[in-house]
């Protein structure tokens, strides 16, 4: 099992929600936190709120003494970090995690760093309607699952070590190979997105000739419709390293449909709800099992 | 505007979360109020609590007395009682009102009501995840839309007595015909509810090789996917009521996600993040015009 975690000079890069809530649970097993931020704002905050120890906007400066860095940023930054310059800044036997939310692309770059630095990819499986460092929160993480994908810069020592880190955020860890984690997250995160905001785009579509729509709307809409308010540059980020995997799911879904609509249209009402039926089940399942005991 | 509403004797015919809840909200502006229903237990429940006055399985009982009728069953209940019955158990110049779901068939159904009923269909736009009498709330159906269509059968005493039973449950009136009303609900209702329970059928689908996407599923899809667990006969009933509209809608959806997917699987960046954008404004606005306010 992992061993106690303890970082000698942890560096966060990017201080959102995500990032600025590592820093708060992290904060007794490191001597020192660094933040690394382009906002000014957002490093005063992270001063102010003794969130960090030290604020600056230089990769170099904020990362080049730690012995443990996160990349807490969208992916297409992180992504930029990884292929350009925070290889040759770290010391070697540092250990490089990062959190985006697809991991192939990130995984491939990292294999790619210098030999010394090792990296393996995560993703923690929590977040918040609001985002930004305001929102940090120490119990971020509790109990919701953070996978750990392997690069071929993951040696045995960082893999142990990346999973104290784990625990110390009292996060569940759960270990996969990045395609397959970008096939679940295409499915239980990337699709939800896409049919959001279509269901938002056919309904607003409707809506230009009878605002009604959106006077009756309620809490059905509310809840199928919620991902649509998602950041868009962070979305853009995730669906286009994960196209692939986006797609596959997408043809599944319209199969599903097809099958439903077929049954709705024939007026096969037995059919219907004997298909239904199944389906209400598991989402209810998936409830008692897993959401409601996190 | 609609002048003070009082019943006589009020018959609410259905007593789940929506009919009990109508029957607290309108207990000091009824006389009396009677309520049907099949099940003992819901019977019992409603006269321990003092929801109702009387309780009867007998339609005809608990209708012919009335000078107010709330049909709060099932679509194709509602249906059956239209057609097949309850015309000839009522008094002249009782109002009769329904609250299904869908509303074209129902108000069609009203049309051809003995001469002297007064009859309009009513969709109020509320309710909760839990079902049942024991559910009930006398605020369910407050700052909520409350939809009236009228029928052949209704004149406009019966729409004005119609509005003011409204104002007493403190609910929005919204008048419209049954057609718009059914298209609308098509697309702020039923396709939400065809989308989460496809969602769900493709997740279920994945996880009989890999139960990581149930164990990984987190906030998005609980949202998008929590109409799935929706009850099964509600919606069969509504469904099949209303196929050509959520046809419609359905074409409409897919059309839109074509779109999407076009871009993502081409590659374009820019055009994808430029066409979600408004959306995820349009999500936002309605936030902040519509829910929030309620």
């Amino acid at each position: 099992m992992a061993t106690g975690f303890h970082a000698r000079h942890l560096s966060i890069v990017g201080l959102g929600l995500m990032g600025g809530s590592i820093a708060l649970a992290l904060r007794e097993y490191a001597d020192k936190i660094t933040g690394v931020d382009l906002s000014q704002a957002t490093r005063e905050y992270a001063m102010d709120e003794g969130i960090v120890d030290v604020a600056t906007d230089e990769l170099y400066a904020g990362v080049n003494h730690a012995d443990v860095v996160i990349l807490a940023a969208p992916v297409r930054v992180i992504l930029e970090m990884l292929r350009m310059r925070i290889g040759t800044y770290l010391r070697s036997n540092t250990l490089l995690i990062d959190i985006g939310s697809t991991k192939s692309d990130i995984v491939d770059a990292m294999g790619n760093l210098p030999i010394g630095v090792n990296a393996i990819g995560g993703h923690p499986m929590t977040g918040k309607e609001n985002s930004g460092i305001e929102e940090s929160d120490a119990n971020l993480y509790q109990n919701r699952p953070f996978v750990l994908c392997p690069s071929r810069r993951t040696t045995p020592a960082a893999r142990l070590r990346a999973l104290g880190l784990i625990q110390r955020l009292q996060a569940v860890p759960i270990e996969m190979d990045a395609t397959r984690h970008d096939q679940i997250v295409a499915g239980i995160s990337h699709l939800p997105y896409l049919l959001s905001a279509t269901l938002v785009a056919t309904i607003a579509n409707q809506a230009k000739t009878d605002t009604a729509y959106w006077e009756l709307a309620a809490g059905g809409f509310r809840d199928t419709s919620r991902l649509a308010a998602s950041d868009v540059t962070m979305m853009g980020d995730i669906l286009s390293t994960n196209t692939k995997a986006v797609a596959t799911l997408l043809a599944q879904f319209r199969m599903q449909l097809a099958m439903l609509e077929t049954m709705l249209i024939a007026g096969d009402d037995t059919n219907l709800s004997e298909t239904l039926k199944p389906i209400r089940t598991a989402r209810k399942e998936w409830a008692s099992n897993y959401e409601n005991k996190r």
